[in-house]
């Protein structure tokens, strides 16, 4: 059994504590927040502390706070020569303080505090600088999820960035879509069918594959019609940068 | 029973054709295109033809052509005072010859011939001039989608142009990601599942509440490092525009 200890409340920090709690070769043995309160509701299940001092003895420590306070945390730790990850996205692995032994443990999906989540499904990107290490945070998130690599810290800041493409930047679209359409009193939810479509495509297809539409197809007469259309400036320049990257990307 | 005539065999006509196929409120009497080899594959389901003048008396005419060539054919029938439609997102109702009663039945979503669709889950949208023809082509629809809805021309420009943000931008998005995180030799496979649950999330809650990320948060330091690592100026232009449409919208 993988004796860890969390520290942190955030979502990534909960819903790792709730995927760690059903997996057979985890056992969360302490649960650390400075902030007490959060952890309460989980007093009957796991060892809490808001004590840095107080930290139990584990093989792997797992610091899911804000980007900035990663480092700091790290350096606070009254132990050494432990295995100590991080679960961001962006922050170095030399960033966490060397007088342990480092490494990342990053779940790459959006997380809501209210939203339960299949962690089997959540892609997992780890990195160690030691190879025992490595092998010890594989075991751990292959318990919790079928989608585990090995992703070092630039490929990890890429996937990070793809990340807000593919996840803020689309819903930001979906957005203006919505604004786009209720304003002439059509109904957003007629969109909804084509919005999972074409999530569901790039699944098995290359987007650049999955590419259709008037810009792909160099449809000036529609393009026009588009841009007459939009009476926000905002939505007109939005428009107009991404039918010039479609463009780009087919050669057109 | 609910007599037809197909007119065109692109994607749009082909899928038609299949859905009414299965329904058992609608005949497919005829189906016409100019080409008629595009026809043969289905010579022993349905009468074909390539002669406009051979036309078969029917109860609807669905014209699915290429936006261009709706209104040539329209004006191009040899018969008068029957229920002509077309399945466009972007023509006007008023783009038919009026010598026939007119209408739209516009189905709402991406289309590949190879790709089999479930027509129950596609929004349909339907415009006519005459009341009693709205009853006909409501029961036509009913038959094939459980979701069919009464849009009017500019609402249906405006759903037109959503779907262009939801589909065609969104993808474009998937693409540039996929070129960001595969120039690291990160795999664009494991941003698929955020792929999914992005356009979950969407379909019970608002576009509006499901944001997340760091522009919303304000987050310049991840915003920084972000267009540090852009390489690609048409990259950070399109991150820089939609960075500021998220601020926009929830005002920051």
């Amino acid at each position: 059994m993988i004796k860890v200890v969390i520290l942190g409340a955030g979502n990534v920090a909960t819903h790792l504590f709730k995927a760690f709690q059903k997996s057979d070769k985890v056992m969360v043995v302490q649960w650390f927040n400075r902030d007490l309160e959060k952890l309460i509701p989980f007093n009957n299940e796991v060892g809490i502390t808001n004590g840095i001092s107080d930290l139990e003895s584990a093989d792997v420590y797992f610091i899911s706070v804000t980007d900035d306070a990663i480092s700091e945390i790290s350096e606070a730790l009254p132990f050494e020569d432990r295995l100590v990850v991080h679960t961001s996205g962006t922050v170095n692995i030399h960033d966490l303080d060397k007088k342990n032994r480092r490494g990342v443990f990053y779940p790459l999906q959006t997380f809501s505090k209210s939203v339960d989540i299949d962690f089997k499904k959540v892609p997992i990107c780890l990195e160690t600088i030691e190879k025992d290490d490595y092998k010890l945070l594989k075991t751990a998130a292959d318990s919790i999820s079928d989608f585990v690599k090995k992703v070092n810290s630039d490929q990890r800041a890429a996937l990070h960035l793809g990340a807000v493409f593919v996840n803020n930047f689309v819903n930001q679209l979906y957005r203006l879509a919505h604004e786009i359409t209720e304003s002439t009193g059509a109904e957003f939810d007629m969109l909804k069918p084509l919005i999972l479509e074409t999530a569901l495509k790039v699944q098995d297809n290359s987007p650049f594959r999955a590419q259709t539409g008037p810009a792909l197809r160099g449809d000036k007469s529609t393009i026009k019609a588009h841009l007459k259309r939009l009476q926000n400036e905002h939505h007109k320049d939005i428009y107009e940068i991404l039918t010039q990257s479609i463009k780009n990307t087919h050669g057109r």
